[in-house]
């Protein structure tokens, strides 16, 4: 089976756990069998691999998240890189053109689409096998994967189908319905529609030669910047005629906001809390080190990380965007491949970041035009490189970047380091990079 | 006018915004006519000195609390210092001979005895002048302030007086009563007791003699530890006959907790916070940088330290103390009367905090058995000295510490310093201090 699953969101509705750089697929937070935590993109690459060993899965994500995917996924992940954001057209024909010209997948194979973050058991898994058996049967150019509804949602949209059968001839698509509309929808057999959809990679190919002027995968790349944003929706699903629809009542669940996301959650409690015996439905994630205490609430979400603190009623938590667009804030944590940063401290001519870097890997060669930085050396061992002169270095070491001089380190052993930036204008885009000798 | 401010209590029922170190009476919260901050402590001094500027001051205390008071108030405060805790009667007549021995008090003058921490307004002043005043015209040993109930309370004890005058003989007192009792005491022109209260130097330091076996202050001072724990109200008020009461109907509040608090805030957010407009009663103070978004809450309380969070309702805020027990956690923040520091990073086997230290104050010259340190100087000029060599030291200068070396820093302007700890057994405890020669 070719998979291709679709990382995309930002980092809102889930804030402060998500921010800029970290979107929800990379929230880990669900529990898994050896009782450590993972995130939603974690489960779903897990899941497709369990049900499928020869699953191939690659993942169509922009420039922006590449980084947080290997940190999750490791570094053999394949990945097909969005160079900006163009919606799903766009960005499933570059994938479809990366598996054809790079992964060498055949005109004749099924590929399956699927987004990363629906939250979903291992029937969902079997149902994305069936998806591609029936694309690869080529009945109908889209198989759709339809959910039966639980309740009449007024956010999803609906297939309707032409018959209650598993599988069925799509006969209309509708919008986001009212509440009358959607339960009339179900009484017909409707389905909610998830994103979630195979063909053969050949008829995909084609339908983008049509809708866009490319020759090969390196070509599309290039002129990426150049497409319209549509979405695969609008740009194939709903030209199409011949469609089919395979209907899934298995557990699919879009977790979206703190009131879907604090549903899945095993436990009430994530990291260091203690809820008093009178709270009510309270779910807490903390990521501090400091202990949250929480008393006497009920069906209260709260969420603590060094880029804030979220305490919301639950249903309320959904309409967060704007207040959280109202912050202007930088980014203070982000997981990339070669480790992870955190602010832990800034005044108005400093900024304090703990920086842990794995194992094998090694920053950018780079220098800064408006600070100085230390690196003290908390534990692990490494090689530092300043204006091309090695040292070696070990926990208590010090290191002291003036400004413009060129550093990097490269990790003998996992890294912990702790990065004070001195300066008067301390920011990210302050950054020069060199190529190392 | 001769003030003695009792200043005790410890950090459980404002946590995280008090601790072992810092005490409710620290915590900076009210706004002050300048707009700053402060502290219970800093408006019960200002307030008296305001009403009475010849009034002298001595604030009674343990050590544990003689640095944050310092912080607070200055270098120029007369502490009497108890040694250890032992109840209020050992408290105040430790006191009263430090006033009689150390302050040259005569025994003919008369004193004021008031706890630091209730919340009150200038009329809570003129009362303690016309207390002192009462004390000086010797009608009765010992003169009470009794404060007008205003609501028929259970957790105050009352004083009966004989009527309703201003001021009154006092018939008798009544611990906590149940509500109907209270309502009863009420009718009969009960008055709280705050344990405020007013008598003749002499007097005071006869009662003490006739009780404890001492000569003088220095005396008292050395065989602190070997006396009884006993209240005041127990050893002397309950034995006295000739008692009388002023009454005040003026503002007094016991903040002693997070809902009684924040009642007392002039604004609902303290710090960085954002409340949506779906929030009713909600009160938020937030000591760290990042920001809090609330959304949807009804009577709660945020606040936020590097302690922890605390996420409450305001009534169920009362019942915290267990909980704040079962985290047998260490102190993360202090003022000191040198600055402060905060704990901001832990791991294992490190501790990074962030030391503020005030132009021309310095550290103990001292060493660690256990630990390593690293100052990274983040701002500010000082002169450091390790093992008995000076070297001056500014903005982006680092210093290391080796384990056993004596180290201290002197600040010649405030100094900010990141100080890194680096070691298998880090502890507070792990301080051998030396003279400087």
């Amino acid at each position: 089976m070719n998979v291709i699953l679709l990382s995309g969101g930002s980092g809102k509705r889930l804030w402060p756990l998500s921010n800029n750089v970290r979107s929800k697929q990379f929230i880990k937070i669900f529990k898994n069998s050896n009782g450590e935590y993972e995130s939603m993109l974690q489960r779903m690459y897990k899941g497709i691999k369990d049900a499928d060993p020869a699953a191939k899965i690659t993942i169509a994500t922009s420039k922006s998240q590449i980084s947080s995917i290997i940190n999750q996924l490791g570094d053999n992940v394949q990945i097909s890189k969005e160079p900006c954001r163009r919606d799903t057209f766009p960005a499933i024909a570059l994938a479809a053109a990366f598996l054809h010209d790079v992964g060498n997948v055949k005109e004749t194979e099924p590929v399956v689409i699927c987004p990363v973050d629906p939250y979903v058991d291992s029937s969902y898994f079997k149902a994305l096998s069936k998806l591609s058996d029936l694309a690869e049967e080529n009945k109908a150019n889209l198989t759709l994967l339809g959910m039966e509804p639980t309740y009449p949602s007024e956010k999803y949209g609906y297939i309707i189908p032409q018959n209650k059968n598993d599988v069925s001839k799509v006969e209309c698509f509708k919008e986001k319905p009212d509440l009358n509309t959607a339960k009339e929808y179900i009484s017909r057999g409707a389905l909610w529609n998830g994103g979630i959809f195979a063909f053969k990679l050949g008829y995909l190919l084609q339908k983008c030669h049509e809708l866009i002027d490319f020759s090969d995968y390196s070509d599309l790349f290039d002129k990426y910047e150049t497409l319209e944003k549509i979405s695969f929706d609008y740009a194939v699903v709903e030209k199409e005629p011949n469609i089919q629809v395979l209907r899934f009542n298995g557990s699919w669940k879009d977790l979206g906001t703190w009131n879907t996301l604090t549903e899945a959650m095993d436990e009430n409690v994530q990291g260091n809390a203690i809820l008093d015996t009178t709270c009510k439905n309270v779910h807490v994630v903390n990521e501090l080190d400091a202990p949250v205490i929480c008393m006497g609430l009920e069906n209260v979400v709260i969420s603590a990380s060094v880029q804030g603190i979220l305490v919301a009623d639950k249903n309320q938590s959904s309409y967060m965007k704007p207040l959280v667009d109202s912050l202007k804030e930088s980014v203070r944590f982000a997981e990339k491949s070669w480790g992870e940063y955190k602010v832990i401290d800034s005044t108005g001519e400093s900024l304090t970041v703990k920086v842990t870097l794995r194992a094998g890997h090694k920053m950018n060669y780079h220098a800064h035009q408006n600070r100085s930085e230390i690196w003290n050396i908390v534990s692990g061992e490494g090689k530092v490189i300043l204006d091309g002169a090695e040292q070696n270095v070990s926990a208590g070491d010090i290191v002291k970047i003036p400004v413009l001089c060129k550093h990097t380190i490269i990790a003998k052993s996992d890294l912990q380091i702790l990065e004070v930036q001195l300066g008067k204008e301390i920011s990210a885009s302050d950054k020069i990079k060199y190529e190392l000798n």
